[in-house]
């Protein structure tokens, strides 16, 4: 072809086709297939898309106390005067705060920390809202006795989650406030056969009291 | 939550997580996981995207000869003089014309008919760019001899692609141009082992000379 470079017959394609698979998990092929969807949808929705995506990145706010994304200064949950603010569960990111809300079992706070500690990707503790927790637990245990306050850390069971937690104990425990993280186990239903042999160890070491 | 609707914390959010979960291929958490990536990004990057996929649809043309997505009037393929213009290829999109153009092994022209008759999917045939192809080759043939004159069928070998095949060849037998429809069999380095019955069965029929 002769215009618009060697690959696509036009320039303007060419450039959304790039945009596109410049996403997480689109290949150049998936990117084309989306660009020419966009095509033969009516011009509306892609402007809707585009503006959708342009207000999210301009105008999107941040909760102060959690971090949470959110439209106003406090977040809904933040806001909900019928959770228990002493009791903080420190998340990776808004999807882990919405899937234990789906839960519908929780009933304290939340903190997102907006990413892990991470050497190998150059995440320092200075670049998550580690800072922010620590002085949010400061507040509150001027405010409330230290053993009434609890941190769940809620984070993955990697190296990267196991050293964000131990981080996140080092900086915390001068305060005298309790730490848990999630139980882990089988899951419910799973099989003993096709479990893998590291989460049924534990299992067994943190085998709980039968409650018939 | 309370704010932003039951399912997000942020109603920005909500919109932004909608309007990528309605393009195909992306369900709900896959958005999600979109809408965050960003979140994450700097906001040029948003505006690069969401500016591509507006000019994409604003500014987008087609050639007037073949009705290949073009920056001029023509595309490349059509001004371009070295290629035959008495063959033509009908193809249901563009993608088909970058994987046939990346043979390297078509020196004619195409025609990109913009889809397939489908009646579950309600295109008929004047949906499609067939009418335009009909005075194309009605112009070709005042101009040139009809039988120097080929029409190549690349449609899919689905019902959708046999009925526009034949569709085409109602239209366009009245000229009296010849027509030809891409060979099928047996991929080369397949094993005919794991071919399937029909594939096999039609390679056998359509069997080629040997030509050592």
């Amino acid at each position: 072809m002769e215009t618009g470079g060697d690959r696509y017959p036009s320039k303007l394609l060419e450039e959304a086709v790039d945009s596109i698979g410049s996403l997480p998990g689109i290949g150049s092929r998936s990117a084309m297939r989306l660009a020419l969807h966009l095509l033969r949808q009516p011009k509306e929705n892609v402007h809707r898309l585009t503006t959708a995506l342009n207000s999210l990145v301009d105008e999107v706010r941040y909760c102060r106390e959690c971090m949470m994304i959110s439209d106003g200064e406090l977040c809904g949950v933040c806001s909900d005067h019928t959770r228990d603010r002493n009791t903080i569960c420190v998340v990776e990111s808004l999807r882990d705060v919405l899937s234990i809300e789906a839960t519908g079992q929780y009933r304290g706070v939340f903190h997102v920390l907006g990413g892990i500690i991470s050497p190998i990707h150059g995440i320092a503790p200075s670049d998550l809202s580690i800072p922010l927790l620590t002085s949010r637990v400061e507040r509150l245990v001027g405010e409330t006795a230290p053993d009434t306050i609890e941190i769940i850390m809620a984070l993955s069971g990697d190296v990267e989650g196991e050293t964000t937690s131990f981080y996140l104990y080092r900086q915390l425990s001068r305060f005298g406030v309790r730490f848990s993280t999630l139980a882990r186990g089988l899951g419910f239903g799973d099989d003993l056969e096709y479990a893998d042999s590291l989460t049924l160890g534990r299992s067994i070491i943190n085998r709980q009291v039968f409650k018939p």
